[in-house]
């Protein structure tokens, strides 16, 4: 575990230092994506969008700004972001008519459409995301992709015939998530998040946590049923088998670039961050050895190599500075870049080159014609690894605990009787959340470690971020 | 020539009809991007991000929101942007101390972290760019894609230095252009704007101008250069060989959803729209032609056929829907799909499928075993007959005038002084706007067609959108 003091500043200092983002943008909680950030990032939108475009979601784009008026129909929803939200209150010399806000989400800025696209059964599901940025006036102290006040977020809508219907589509959601996190190395537990701390106007809402190495959790992504709570005051209806107007069900699933913050936050060392391959902006860095012998050859040597292996597919940089190789190793340790390549002369005599892992430090060298089964090999290992390390990292931070005195960092496991009141005297006694109870976990009976009726449900308890 | 009248009501229905664009969200000059026209406009997107990644541009994202303060140093670009701007005044609760307003353009969010990225000569040129949404509270009659107060931009800035290296890179952005104008089907001319009506804070502005089938031109882009206009209030400076601090040269290139507006006004005929094919969300729809005959074994073929298709990389949509084949070839017909399969149990037995073309209606039988060839022959085919037909279009629509009482609907081809007193005597006799110089015409002595003085300047005068 790391203090949160010391893990906070290392966090903040290796965000610049990577080149993942420039925080001097002169409006706080609102950062400048440099080249590298954003191009890890995009990598994970692609991701993202493949798996949605994979399930019939089509991908749309609805405008940044909601009228006021439409963002006051769902009475919960404005409560939520009322205090959050920034208000356009005039466009060149005029003031205007009705005040126009920034999406904090999209829903109030969808339904109304949702509303006219719904039309009969035929129509559903209806299954829509959008990649967009969202606007949040934060009070709290603004951290780099993980408090924001501008938000590069991903936000997927569903309309359906029913409930049962819904629940299908958050049960898609799940394994949409499971892929996902493979991809990412970003192992995660499910809650269903207790009531008062659900979305606003949500029916539940399900929290995608991931686990700090501060033992806190961070919230990544969360998948709301909605039920009909927003079909009713924005009137998406559809006509069933009878003639009769019914109100469609519906859910959500968001995500943000707080993924890109838990990835850098649990895969890294004290070189510096370690991306997974799947999102490194640099997946082979190529650094030639110079001597006197030959350099002309042996930099040719490497543009070739270069070229092989991005025809192979790998996004490849080969570093030309004029710095001494263990300079050009520190830059890239610290980026992340999961593999290196060094090739020297008297590699190039013995027909071989030297193969790095930024994960577990190992070299080894590679005869030419393995050169491309190996670097595969080694980049699926690098994967793996990352995945495996931190997925027992969460699953050893999991505690189940029998008195509110033994909480631990990471997450707590407690008998909960389910009462609001018994929640809250967790939440007291603990100075921790409740993140809620654990989405497919077994039943068992157990008793409320507040008041000790027996009950069968269980929650996860944790500091949050 | 078709009557703006004419055109404009048919643009304006087409846009929803093939399912573009959903015109009700409710904020006037804000519509919906729906499935299928945000899937064309993402593969525009990546035909522009290719050309930028590989002309070595960082492809970065900057916040949305500008200070008051940051946005009014460059004093031409307040007075050209002052009027159009969205300002923030409201977060939560509270007034905000600095008003902060939605890009209009990115300059003034960009060049104050500029100034912190340029250290030395080492740092240039700084090649940059970002696909963002901007926003222009726009006073005349909006319109999909061409006239909106949301649009959706490419912008790519760059810093130099000297006025030369800058110049440079306005010969790469024109190279560009016609690599990207060649994949979109979309001929353009080039006219370096008069003074009057430059980019606000610009030296000088080039616009990338289409003709559409009205006779007016519509911009679809500009590239600008800006010396050392906003390098001075913004302070971007380096450090020069003899250690002096020297103002960067800059450049931008801007391009926006109109590429889309362009793309749809100039290929259409009385069935809809024609996508060229590297646009088409859909480049292939395959509709089976069921009788009693097998219906079962017609659909497995032609799921097999789709297959085969995707897998060759073309987007493929199987039409499934219980309609007559009539009423699907009428949809698609509307939509612009470039290629139509048609395929019954009668071309099953003879070992065939019908291909039709939807830019000359064309349809011609392939054997199985030459459709792959057929096939990707027929797309090339669509695409250079898209462009030809355009860009004949174009230079037909291109006038020699000696009177100003001749000019015709079109571009305008006339000797000018080069004084802004005889500019505005053309606009006004003609009612038509200065489209500028043409960028590489060749040099010829005329007569100004107004004050009769000899010159070498010939102008572009056309309507404009």
């Amino acid at each position: 575990m790391r203090s949160p003091e010391e893990f906070s500043d290392w966090y903040q200092d290796i965000v610049e230092k990577a080149g993942l983002a420039d925080k001097r943008y002169p409006i706080k909680g609102m950062n400048v994506w440099t080249g590298y950030g954003w191009k890890a990032m995009r990598l994970i939108d692609n991701f993202i969008r493949d798996e949605f475009d994979n399930t019939g979601h089509d991908e749309v784009c609805f405008p940044l700004l909601i009228p006021q008026n439409e963002f006051q129909k769902e009475a919960d929803h404005i409560k939520g972001f009322g205090a959050e939200v920034y208000w356009v209150t005039h466009a060149g010399e005029n003031k205007l008519d009705i005040p126009l806000l920034l999406r904090p989400t999209s829903e109030t800025a969808m339904y109304p459409i949702f509303s006219l696209w719904v039309r009969s059964h035929a129509d559903l599901p209806l299954k829509t995301y959008q990649i967009v940025n969202v606007f949040r006036y934060e009070t709290k102290q603004t951290r780099a992709f993980i408090r924001m006040r501008e938000i590069h977020f991903f936000e997927a809508h569903t309309c359906h015939t029913d409930f049962e219907d819904a629940e299908a589509q958050i049960r898609e959601d799940l394994e949409i998530m499971s892929r996902l996190a493979k991809r990412l190395c970003l192992p995660y537990v499910l809650c269903k998040r207790p009531d008062w701390d659900k979305f606003a106007g949500a029916y539940y809402t399900i929290g995608i946590d991931s686990l700090m190495p501060t033992g806190r959790t961070l919230q990544m992504g969360s998948i709301h049923q909605y039920r009909d709570n927003f079909s009713k005051p924005y009137n998406i209806t559809y006509e069933d088998e009878n003639g009769a107007h019914v109100n469609v069900h519906q859910t959500t699933y968001g995500m943000s670039e707080r993924i890109l913050g838990a990835l850098i936050s649990i895969h890294n060392d004290e070189k510096g961050i370690i991306l997974p391959p799947d999102v490194a902006p640099i997946q082979i860095v190529i650094v030639p050895i110079l001597s006197k012998v030959e350099p002309e050859k042996v930099t040719a040597r490497c543009e070739e190599l270069s070229e092989t292996l991005k025809k192979s597919g790998y996004r490849v940089h080969l570093d030309k500075r004029d710095l001494r190789p263990g300079n050009k190793f520190y830059d890239w340790e610290l980026r992340g870049v999961p593999i290196r390549i060094e090739l020297g002369a008297r590699d190039m005599q013995n027909g071989i080159v030297t193969v790095a892992r930024r994960d577990t430090g190992e070299r080894v060298q590679l005869k030419n014609e393995d050169l491309l089964n190996g670097i595969s090999a080694n980049m699926a290992d690098v994967q793996g690894n990352l995945f495996a390390k931190a997925n027992s990292s969460l699953q050893d931070s999991i505690h189940p605990i029998e008195e509110l005195t033994n909480v631990q960092p990471g997450i707590n496991v407690m008998g909960w009787c389910g009462t609001e009141d018994c929640g809250h005297v967790i939440e007291e006694k603990t100075e921790m959340a409740v993140l809620g109870e654990p989405v497919g976990a077994e039943l068992s009976e157990k008793k409320c470690i507040v008041c000790g009726i027996p009950t069968m449900k269980t929650i996860y308890v944790a500091r949050t971020y």
